[in-house]
């Protein structure tokens, strides 16, 4: 299964491609790819919305997944953000839908309990573990597409868990 | 001047063209389209982003104006609505941009004051001035329809405002 996860955000879009290449209990996780989309201050509004989506479409035609995990929306946030995290939002569930790949959505304590098994994790120990599952050497950076890979991850764990629960009925 | 308005929504995203066909000082307002892309509730999230750029690309293609008008948000709306609602507004403003149109957006109160001549003017009264601008036979439907009117007449009362001092000066 290939997943590719998406961490939006208003300033920088992080990504990442998470492959599992076993279906056994303990599935090997690969990372493919990982990335930052910087959004450049100099363009208006609109026109960062079409680098987001161009750089993201593209990414998705190169790598073709099956599925693309994002996380969803942590309402904590005031209207204002939340309305310039909405428009990137957007464009990144549309980048999916044109190219007719389902889009699974986790919330941010599901996403942090699935990678470090602990809802409340901090950044840095997302970092960690995401760097551990998929056997990276470094820290993945930014932290954006750290957190890309880790709804990545979430979603090939739940689809694992998924199966498993499938299978013992 | 061909001005395309548009006024986003999470259930329905309304849209009028409007055309001033003279460059004196009282210019005729004609309405060249309007109409409502009214989202498929059965439809997932990213599929009615998709159904909402798919329709707003067809019309934007059809009647190539020379600029997009769009409300500026509101931001009272909790932060659960402007997330849904930004997500609309993320994917209209990337159908402007993928067509390379300029975008101007406009505050509500100013849409207002342009159309009815008052910032706190209510849904029927910016209805009946439109209708009553562009020499409607009808009051236009639905109201999100006359919304997007209004602001693509406020984008040319202002343009015209901006072109009269110029000329003064």
């Amino acid at each position: 299964m290939r997943v590719f996860g998406i961490d939006c955000g208003t300033e920088i879009t992080g990504f990442g491609v998470v492959e599992s290449d076993a279906a056994g209990r303990q599935p090997r996780l690969v990372c493919k790819a990982m990335g930052a989309i910087r959004l450049k201050k100099t363009l208006s509004t609109a026109e960062r919305l079409e680098q987001v989506f161009r750089e993201l479409s593209a990414q998705l035609e190169q790598w073709r997944p099956e599925v693309v995990a994002i996380e969803e929306v942590f309402y904590s946030v005031n209207a204002k953000s939340a309305l310039k995290l909405g428009q990137v939002r957007g464009v990144a569930l549309l980048a999916a839908a044109t190219q007719k790949l389902p889009v699974a959505e986790y919330a941010p304590l599901k996403i942090k309990s699935s990678v470090v098994g602990y809802g409340l994790a901090k950044k840095e120990q997302v970092q960690f573990m995401v760097a551990r599952l998929l056997e990276l050497a470094e820290l993945p950076q930014p932290a954006d597409a750290a957190d890309a890979l880790a709804v990545a991850i979430c979603h090939i764990h739940t689809a694992q868990t998924l199966r498993l629960q499938g299978g013992a009925q």
